[in-house]
């Protein structure tokens, strides 16, 4: 039962049950709260222009203080938020407000876009299909948007679906050297929409092969495992549908940090984004539809069931209580009317006749009625 | 099962099973993915104005460069997806954006409708009816619409709704000949909307012998055959609504493209979506009715069998019982109170007149209460 | 089944089940479909102003050229769809728009508005209750709207509700006699509308028999009325949800073919197309209740069954087998403790005493659980 | 039945079963049609201002004419709707537009409210709840608010809940008597929503106790009375959901007629009218999760029952077959091997031992299964 | 059954079952209603600026009058609703609208924003969870804000969840002794919004209990407890949903007495009711699937009961026909053909041998479908 209470809580709070994640009521606005089985920051650089690619791993955040004026675009890729000090230097780095580092730190938030003076916060969430099983990995991406920096706070090291940019980056393909931070923030955010196709590809399978299961080996498991499909589409729900609207409203209603150039992209993010989600609802009904079919299923099978019992039953009743009055005691000397059947020559014969006449009459109208047609069917394992 | 497995995935991925046909996470915009199975692309172009009309079909995309800027109308229908090559050099010619180009190639994508400065893109859903079973073909097609060009690429080169179409423009029916490229551009934007209302007529159909089906002979084949038509319409749903709001955003926003006569004629087309969703909705909740009725008849039938079972155990029981007491062995000789009856004249007729009158009482209370009343109807094959 | 396969498909398509009479896909736009069953048009004119009144049927449509320009207010009211010619001809006298011919004889079409240059279209639906039995004939009613004109064209010459109307303008009651052709077509709709009442009312009464008939005495039948009635109630409510939407706009946007003094009317017209979908969707809800209880009903019949096959049963089966025993054969010869109780002088009354012992004692539990109770209520026919 | 008969007609037609009291279809606008058997119209009216009040019961409308144009407030309250004459006049006393007439005549209408040159006419309804039973009286209430006056007319002179006002107004209490008009129609407004509460009240209470009867003794009764909660909460929605919208437009939108200072006071009526939806939307899901409640203990019933079937049959079968075998009459005689645990000295209570085993063995495995656990504590009545 | 019952009254009446303590219609704006076991009001005041801090307990409404125009931040804290004299003095030293007092005074009122001149008003409900069941307490906080000072009301001294900013208020922490009353209000808010979290984190871990509970040992308690959640989690719906959207007009349409500074806060702050908001329909959703399974589960569980009784039944009935066959007494010396089995020197070996014959056949016929399958699993307690 692991991994079915794990799921629910990811996006609800962190690992550790014994302690309170969310933010305690009362508690100064930016505070911030570090789990304490958190992994350790680890702080990556990419500093880029057309022409040249600096990678660096940082050891404090103030080494990436000399790069964020320079025009060159720098991404600041920040992974794990297992120490209150190093993120708060960092925010210190970056000029960041209070509630943003609360934002980013204290996981999981709701997905938003924040718009500040001249920074362009957007908390995003990732997700990345588990590997053999039917499942993901989610985590939040928070993307801190200036001028000529990106910074980006993710909340573990691993499970990353960003690959794909660095290696655009390292090989200058597409026009990304050649574009500004606004570009590389769209890049991101497209990528981790993208990244909820291989997911909901997993689904998608998933609720096939439960299609078949339902229908010709419906048992208690498939019950649990189309549960876990509605919860686990719930919580990508919750996922896709913030991003989607925060992509909305940052195309609307526009910011100084991002180009037209990118907005035209941004349009297409936001396209994925609907996609997504269409099919997110589309995957939810055919799960509704699965229970009632499964509903359905175990009414059938139970009818099969009860059949078998009624035409057992019917036909063997009445033939014991024919053998039962032939089995009583009554004195055959005393009266000629006292089962005189029991001294006729032809008695047990004709006995067993009838016996035959009751159960064939009983089959006949069972299998008139169709009663025998779904058995070999059905019931088969 | 086949049949079944392959509807909902159209929506999502291409044929083969093996690979990824999503776009990665990562990847750069505008990269595009080509299906192995894909066939190769070709190129039909048809150019006319008022007097003329050409009909050619093209070996390479540049042939129809000439074309695009004469005022003469030009509709290049591109059928298949299966050549990277082919299409670039399309996007070359027709000076597509690359995230065009992305969305024409990668299907499935959403329909919708992007506006550049001198093109308007129509992303559409076109659906073909099956011959002899209730299904539908169901293919992308993208409208590009410049100037004095239209260029439609669809994703494979059969089940095609555009024939009566090609033939207006032949025959010079109506005002086709002498309308531009917007008007073309709507033509087949209508014939599209058209072409759901054959596909719902197979599913009209099929539900009202659903209907029969459900109440005169229930069985699990027909929950299966209401689930799949539910999961069918689920994709209707999903290909009308978006190409719904796209017409509507059209008609509202406008654009230098389309002109005002044309516009009027979106407005009807626009209704007959409506009208496609409006019956689309219906036929679902009457699915959804069904399946309720289903498993009302299932829990009908088996209220019948097990009223069967009582019938015959409630009648045979209370004999077998009596006919048991009278097949004890109690030695009569030693007690005139064992079992006197067995010495009686007219011990045996008593007792058999005795269970008639049990099973008579029970027959006529079981008649009374109308239990014998719809074995006759309901259990019928 | 005839009635119910008839209903589903009246907003579907006309009655001749072997042809298509939807728009083929690809067909010129105008382009009118003739139904071979259809009636044959009847034109009826009727002119009238403050002072006089003329009643007339015409036998071509160029005959009512002569009225269209004159101050007087003219109604030509076209009832039966069955001659392409015919109307063809009328689309020329009154100069439709192409379009607006197709609405118009391609039934069924969604109801809405259309506001053309000089004419306002109005495509309607009207409900006429049938007569003893609860459902409703449906046929759409066109309205085109001049400046001194009003064109109705009916599907079919039966089942008409403006009757009133007609009598009101012969009657000079109110003052319709000395207002425009907008206060005509106000009118009609008010009267298409309030049509909806009567309808509303048969399933209004209906769904209160139901409610007893499903407590009383549920029936596979009582399912298929539920069945029935919501599908019915569907179409209701895609006939009343459009038009209401239409009468809205047209109140917001306004024309100037719509005076002020009529747009208050309108309202309450509009008001009662509200009244009408609030009672839809409430006979929906209350349709959807008593499937609900329908199916509960159905269940606490089963358990109802099922506890007098458990009462026999455990009352019985202890006492068969208590027979049993003493139905065996061991040879109380060969040993003291071999059944001795057959030789006892108190055998059997103690054996009967025993029995009747076992009996009271289960029917005691069951009188005390409460099973008894539902027995003579319930199952009742 | 005939409660649950009443009730859903109520907002539909009134009392007579065999007229019809809708408007027919082509009926004058502002033909008001009379109910037979409603009461006839009894006039009261108010006239106040800050040092006098007023007491009058009028013979005729025209009484109150002198009143209408003195600067004193003057509250005409009419009870009944028996007398089209007396409303006839009444409305020409007023002016009343016809529309409004029949609006206020022609019960029910949906609340609404319309705003006439200077007039504003608000269309609501009063609920009153019902003593000792859970229902309400439900009554249409029509407010004519005019610059110095506020004609209101109740369906029927009982159940009525403006007392409270009319004492206010006697008594002098709060600024009611230094009000306007328009105070005193807020102040009728207010108190007809606040008449929304303890109907609430009643059905809250209801709830809870049906909540205690559907776990512990569910019955077929049960149903039947949450089936009408539903549907009575159904009537409520309709009551309240459109007042609520015009008592929005009216704050809105704004009215010569109604003060600023009035329109906070509304805006406090506004919220009441949005608690009220809250709390029949709060019931109406907490009903259905009843239904859900009840259908789970259906089953959960008959399961019991089923597992006592079971127990009963599982362990007396075997036994019963082994009298069986022991009963039969093979002749020990002929063979050394026909029976010859008849001729055992320990026979009969070798044969009770394995019995006796076979019992324990089975109830031991039901009691390890748990299905003895429940059969105290649910089946109980 | 106490705790249930209280638990959706909370919202709608206070603690007395037999006083109305809802407004009675016709009452005068802002009549007060106390109820008779109400606490009496304590009050606290808290007066601040950027050097000192005074805590003080007052005896009376009057004693805060002279803080309330100084520039430091005054916040007068009123717990309990128990005096009618003290709440009207405090309205009075405060300059409250009548119906201000109304809605702080008469609980549950919905909370919302109001806008006064000098003063804006919110009513919020406050949660605070419940210690070792599964619950909350739920209370009315009102907050009245002012240019310098903040009034709050809330409905009873214990379960507050405001103890964190008073500690912040003591000790200086963050900036909101340097900061406005408007920040405090928000502070306040904020902990309002936040107390919403450890509430729902009860709820996710109990819905998590369920879960595993409802697969592997439904039972009647597990219903109640489904429809116990589902009920709670409506009303806590309905406490943030009015919440988040009065946070929301707050943002919106700003208001004099809140500094745009404090604004950005309250951004966060509905962002976290979104949140939550968020979590609740989420719960919801969980718990209506539950009751999917559960309902899922009683069958399979009935299934299997089913299962038992016909494989007990079907096995031994053929058997007890067998042998009561051979007990029939027919006349062996009358006739060769009476039962001569019984004169067979193998007789009864061949007759236990067929007898084992049937049983293992049908035994195998039940292994073969997978009947014994899920025995051993799913009955197990």
């Amino acid at each position: 039962m692991r991994k079915l209470r794990r799921l629910p809580l990811r996006l609800v709070k962190p690992k550790d049950d014994e302690e309170d994640f969310f933010h305690r009521p009362g508690d100064m606005p930016g505070t911030i709260i570090i789990d304490a089985d958190a992994p350790a920051p680890i702080i990556f650089l990419i500093d880029y222009n057309k022409t040249d690619v600096v990678h660096k791993q940082l050891n404090t955040p103030e080494e990436c203080a000399p790069y964020l004026d320079k025009e060159s675009v720098t991404w600041v890729d920040v992974q794990g938020l297992g120490s209150a000090d190093i993120l708060e230097r960092l925010a210190k780095v970056f000029d960041l407000h209070p509630l943003v580092l609360e934002d980013v730190v204290n996981v999981p938030e709701r997905p938003k876009i924040e718009d500040y003076d001249d920074q362009l916060v957007i908390i995003s969430r990732m997700v990345v299909p588990k590997e053999r099983v039917c499942g993901f990995y989610s985590e939040q991406v928070s993307l801190v948007l200036g001028k000529y920096y990106l910074l980006t706070v993710q909340e573990e090291p691993e499970h990353d679906c960003l690959e794909g940019v660095r290696s655009r980056i390292d090989k200058g393909k597409g026009i990304i050297r050649s574009s500004g931070a606004d570009y590389l923030a769209y890049t991101l955010l497209d990528a981790i929409i993208d990244g909820f196709f291989p997911v909901l590809e997993l689904y998608g399978d998933h609720i096939e092969e439960l299609e078949e299961e339902v229908i010709v080996n419906p048992t208690p498991k498939t019950l649990q495992k189309i549960y876990k499909i509605k919860r686990e589409l719930l919580q990508l729900r919750r996922a896709i549908w913030p991003q989607r609207d925060a992509i909305n409203s940052l195309i609307r209603e526009g910011n100084d940090l991002i180009s037209d150039e990118v907005r035209i992209y941004l349009r297409d993010c936001y396209d994925h984004a609907v996609q997504v989600m269409d099919m997110v609802e589309t995957y939810r009904e055919l799960a509704s539809g699965l229970m009632d079919v499964y509903l359905s299923a175990v009414s059938n099978r139970m009818n099969e069931v009860m059949k078998f019992l009624t035409v057992m039953s019917s036909i063997f009743i009445p033939l014991t209580f024919v053998a039962g009055i032939y089995g009583m005691n009554f004195d055959t000397e005393k009266s000629p009317w006292n089962m005189p059947e029991l001294q006729w020559y032809w008695g047990y014969p004709l006995c067993l006749a009838v016996m035959g006449t009751i159960a064939g009459g009983l089959i006949f109208v069972f299998w008139q009625r169709g009663w025998f047609e779904n058995f070999s069917k059905i019931n088969q394992k």
